[in-house]
């Protein structure tokens, strides 16, 4: 596989030797349970403290308000469901953009089981949620609002200090979502002023298996998994010593090299946002302009396939992706293409490339070159692209793809 | 730590070389998220299901009933909750043993917010529970039964086959927490009968971060984390294709040696359960006298307390444990002895003693060498047993601690 360009660091990124060095040890020699009295838990236990640390690090925070978990979607569902819980009887009313990740969104619309509304939370154009509009949807009864920090799908970081300036007048906890963020770009939590924050290690060039919930101090979450009193009760299960320890290297790492990660993926991801629209006629530019994750490019390649297009440019060796990576094999139309105003025909045909530290301007090149010839292939093999070449309407009839709103999962 | 022998299998385990061999690829090169499109996507998403395939062959049941977690704790969560809210109309009344894990009744306890009524099945001196006393405690609208397999503190193991034909005449489903089974014997989960079966990797040496929830097939569940459709949509979030990938080797290889394992655990752990009486005076062997797991013995050390017991065995080079390990540190009375009839003064003296395929007839002959003059040693420093020397009553006034019977968590 060494031999693939991986433009789709969103879903997965490889772990470097020396964090898989860090996790070693915790398997075989220091394999203790860090709840137990005896010794064998002793350097476990410690290793845990010291990822926590370095984890809080990379987000400055303090390492008592990390929770870790297994993944950002379990931090997600912990945030949204346990926030929601805990507010008690301040009231029932949570706001969620509607571009939010399914692991926010779905949690956010079963409360509605436990007698919760849920406002969703419209985008403009570029999938930014508007200050204003955030505060018009604010009730009294309205204890939590989760908008994520920037979108993976269409690379649109969100002014989360805006939005948390708004919360905080009007004392409603804020939660963001900071998985597609926190490795690309550096990230201060108290700057951002949220009062909890997902993110998982796998962002960063850690292990799967490890992520991390930020929790205000004082900021109270029912347990997701109860039973026993890890992570001080807020998330029960043995803690995955060897993946906690991975994280916390992995974010030592990140924290002092992510200015010059960002930096690299900067310009890479700008020389793919200019050059795409200049290689490739009929395309839509996803996500804001300027306002979005370095190395993020993303742009609806009109009467193409989405799949198709994957399929071939893996065939030519680069690795991307069409949507969130939790619902690639769905093959829907993604929930935050839609909500940008984009139709399910013009949705369908999505490409999302993330770069990572290990890019290359080459490998850039080399894409820029390969995709337009790709995208012609199938173009020659769509019905809708023959209709605009007989200077028909090309969406004509595929109006009726819009009424299927269903969601996924 | 190699100096240390492992008497808390319970707790943690070490991964043997083989397995992390198996998982470090997962790690670097073969990274991929198995739920993308494309190839670097591939070999993860196989080397799930190759998993699945082995880790079901372990319990004798079909891969697609597997759903993979990240630890028991998270399957019985999923399992109590999920199956509870799955029953839709049916009812909301679930039954469980008072001797469940904490990761089961807490949970079930939560349930009860929802509308639920929980029943705790009382168990007998041996902390098993009455096929005839669960039958009795069933209702039209139970919808749930939870009974653990065997018991990671007293060792008992369950007459699954009983409870099953039970609940099975009365259409409800049977829930087994078999954490403290799996890998110490065979397991067939069609022989016992249950609809729903929790255990871990770590039950049989493989890694953290790993476990399984079986689900009889057409078996509906509510996810309990929600977002992507992973695992069939029972269970969202990033597959840990590492540690799962190592769960299925370990898997592979206990199947093939469980067998042996039974019976040199069997062996190690009569000889303890055989000396420690004739060892110690005033000791209360806790769980059934037969029916329990290999390798497993459990006693209360009266007038001696049990947090510095293990803290003496350590320094003599024993790990060794008192409860649960997920409430370990929480130093308060098991509600497993206290449930089984012991007072918590008594409780509070438990030592657990769980054997692995590595421990030796040295280790054990030593530990019984060791174990008597530190118990003489604590028992010193004793004010009950001060008083038993008086011929007084040692527990005359510790009767208050009764009181105190509220759940950790």
């Amino acid at each position: 596989m060494s031999g693939k360009a991986n433009f789709d660091h969103a879903s997965a990124t490889p772990v470097p030797p020396e964090v898989v060095e860090a996790m070693l040890p915790f398997f075989t020699d220091k394999f203790g349970n860090p709840q137990s009295v005896h010794s064998l838990g002793h350097e476990p236990a410690a290793a845990v403290e010291t990822a926590r640390t370095q984890v809080a690090a990379l987000v400055n925070v303090r390492p008592q308000s990390v929770v870790f978990t297994a993944s950002a979607s379990e931090a997600n569902n912990l945030a949204i469901r346990g926030l929601a819980l805990g507010a008690g009887k301040k009231g029932k009313h949570v706001v969620a953009s509607s571009i939010e990740h399914l692991s926010v969104l779905n949690p956010a619309r079963s409360l509605r089981s436990l007698g919760f509304e849920l406002t969703e939370l419209p985008v403009d154009k570029y999938g930014r949620v508007d200050p204003g509009q955030l505060e018009q949807s604010l009730r009294p009864d309205t204890v939590l609002v989760s908008v994520q920090h920037a979108s993976p799908e269409i690379g649109t970081v969100q002014d989360l200090a805006a939005l948390s300036s708004v919360c905080r007048r009007h004392k409603v906890i804020l939660h963001s979502d900071g998985t597609a963020a926190v490795g690309r770009m550096p990230v201060s939590i108290p700057d951002l002023g949220v009062d909890a924050y997902s993110f998982a290690a796998q962002s960063f060039y850690g292990p799967k298996g490890a992520a991390a919930l930020y929790l205000a101090p004082g900021l109270k979450a029912a347990p997701l998994i109860e039973g026993g009193i890890q992570e001080k009760g807020r998330r029960a299960g043995t803690e995955n010593v060897p993946a906690i320890v991975g994280m916390g290297k992995a974010a030592q790492i990140a924290r002092a090299q992510v200015g010059e990660w960002q930096a690299h993926l900067d310009k890479l991801g700008r020389r793919l946002l200019a050059e795409l629209p200049r290689r490739l006629e009929h395309v839509v530019m996803t996500g804001h302009p300027f306002e979005r994750l370095p190395g993020h490019a993303s742009v609806c390649v009109e009467f193409v396939e989405g799949e198709g297009m994957l399929l071939f440019l893996d065939d030519s060796g680069f690795a991307a992706a069409s949507g969130s990576a939790c619902t690639a094999k769905t093959l829907k139309a993604s929930h935050v293409l839609l909500a940008i105003g984009l139709s399910h025909a013009v949705a369908q045909t999505s490409l999302v490339l993330t770069l990572g530290k290990d890019s290359t301007e080459e490998q850039v090149a080399e894409f820029l070159s390969v995709l337009p010839p790709i995208v012609a292939r199938l173009r020659a093999m769509s019905p809708l692209y023959a209709r605009l070449l007989k200077g028909e309407d090309p969406y004509a009839g595929t109006a009726c793809d819009d009424h299927h709103h269903e969601e996924d999962n």
